[in-house]
């Protein structure tokens, strides 16, 4: 199968999703695949499978590359004398955060009418922003750490006790966020998290709770991954996450009984669908008293959680046999017809 | 001005968007304007002011027109021997419904770099989906009237007494939208909505309930339209609707008073700001018992609700010249920097 894989992006997390990136070079061993990177400023290149290293990008040397635009069903490598379409089965939207998370490449996916793995547009918007992740997940009664949502002009008062923890409401890959253990630090946390968004969410920090990820995606059936229980610190800042991307050997399954792993699996379902047809995602849920809760949607998880799947490569290729299709709208101008009969005009 | 009125799109109001544009050359007298059609393939043409008929676009004989690519900061014209520039000020997203309404082409002004009239991704989604929409009006203390979701493999019970409306939830212009008299007719109405969407709204029919509408945006200041009670049959159906959105000429304010006039402002207000800045939209409430209830939110309102300004083209300059701007992510590849030197590549 011939996979490209977006990545980059106009992002904080920019430089992780080249991480991102390099590692699926290493996973996706069979697949035919294409590198296609959006720089800062949102320019399209296609990157030779050799040239995957960080320092092609750091050093700006993609720059002497093909440049891409984006046309009806692909990309093509432009030219004076027109133009050659890079042949492709299904890109993978790698960015992670802004442009990838958000909705901006589903959506040129869609315009384009590119076959594309990745959360749509709706699930982009439900995942990134983190209040709206509260609203869907009570609304399909899946439990959620209980928040409290701030916007910059409003007053900095918190409902619950120390310590909490506070986050932007749209930053992945824990960006902004602090955990503040007494009211004096709370000022300052909330300065760093509004220098990042216009809005945050506080909720409290749960010390010692069980964290456990499911990954998984749907194709004819149910993909799902081991769940993980991931090496917690108190948690996990920017530079290991970093590393955290690079991740390609499998892990090991959590040690939890049948029924917590039932009901985490249940829990990560109704989240996914119909929700997030078509993409493969993290889902990260605490667990209080053996209540499962909701902690956040990863829609574009570092390395695409592939360390969590037996056999990340086949199901891959499963998702993209079956990506949820655009329904067909015809039109027929049968309005315009029928008013331009009636004016005496047909 | 320079403004661009992107319109078409491969939408079940596709139609009704091409009667909006030519409304709009009607309108914006004193402005430089140029049309972007999209075609129901998504191909993009400019459009001559003169060709702004109806015929122009039903006969197929836009496709002589200038095809357009996108790029970085624009349109432009392509050719064999590169590509000049469309020059634009602002781009006035006039696609309803899919594409237009849905944050796709909001994703691909963003993308792009270009500025633009049009609620944004976010906005675009919470008000395209009309269950997203109730769920935010209660977030943010705006009643909404009471509804049931319903997705196509769930049971068909109503908790509701007869009458009720079912609507798709993701469509405008009351397309594939029932009033349901008795349970006899349940079955046909979802069937309908069905055909349109994977999920549908119910909600009481209230006989007789008053209707507002409220149109508005904010620029430096806000910009409130006049209040309009809309001059109402049960429901206007797709074809009245059609007519409707080549209103041009302005219309009179509702006989209220002053109270309900400012809980009508008040609650436009709440919806609008922070998530629809940059647009222009109008908002359908419902008053029950001198309570204001949200019915729809209108993300792209026909002829862009012109009739319900005192200077409308004024209006739409001082909201371009207030556009919100994206936040700037400085990429300096400060980390790949710092592992490179770790490992002693730098």
């Amino acid at each position: 199968m011939k996979i490209a894989i977006i990545f980059g992006g106009s992002s904080y997390e920019h430089e992780i999703s080249i991480v991102s990136a390099i590692t699926m070079k290493k996973v996706l061993k069979k697949s035919e695949l294409s590198f296609i990177f959006v720089d800062k400023d949102r320019d399209l290149y296609l990157i030779d499978k050799e040239a995957m290293k960080s320092k092609h990008f750091s050093s700006g040397e993609y720059k002497k590359g093909k440049k891409l635009t984006l046309q009806q069903g692909g990309f093509a490598i432009g030219g004076l004398f027109g133009s050659k379409e890079v042949s492709v089965d299904v890109v993978l939207n790698l960015i992670h955060g802004r442009d990838g998370e958000d909705g901006k490449i589903a959506s040129l996916m869609e315009f384009f009418g590119i076959d594309y793995i990745s959360p749509r547009i709706e699930a982009s918007v439900i995942s990134y922003n983190k209040l709206y992740t509260k609203l869907f997940a009570q609304s399909i009664g899946v439990k959620t750490v209980p928040y409290q949502h701030l916007s910059k002009s409003d007053e900095r008062k918190i409902d619950f006790d120390y310590p909490v923890i506070v986050k932007p409401v749209r930053l992945g890959s824990s960006i902004g966020v602090s955990i503040v253990k007494e009211p004096t630090g709370l000022d300052y946390a909330l300065d760093v998290a509004f220098e990042f968004d216009t809005d945050v969410l506080i909720e409290p920090f749960i010390e010692g709770v069980r964290e456990y990820n499911q990954a998984g995606s749907k194709s004819s059936d149910w993909e799902l991954s081991i769940v993980e229980e991931p090496h917690k610190e108190e948690f996990l800042d920017f530079e290991k996450k970093y590393m955290d991307f690079s991740r390609d050997s499998q892990v090991l399954k959590a040690d939890i009984d049948a029924i917590l792993e039932k009901k985490i699996q249940e829990s990560f379902k109704k989240i996914y669908e119909p929700l997030f047809e078509g993409s493969i995602i993290r889902c990260d849920f605490f667990v209080v008293d053996g209540e499962v809760m909701l902690n956040e949607i990863n829609p574009i998880p570092g390395s695409m959680a592939n360390y969590l799947f037996d056999d990340f490569e086949a199901m891959v290729g499963r998702v993209a046999a079956n990506l949820p299709k655009e329904r067909k709208i015809v039109i027929d101008y049968q309005y315009i017809h029928s008013i331009q009969s009636a004016k005496g005009k047909a």
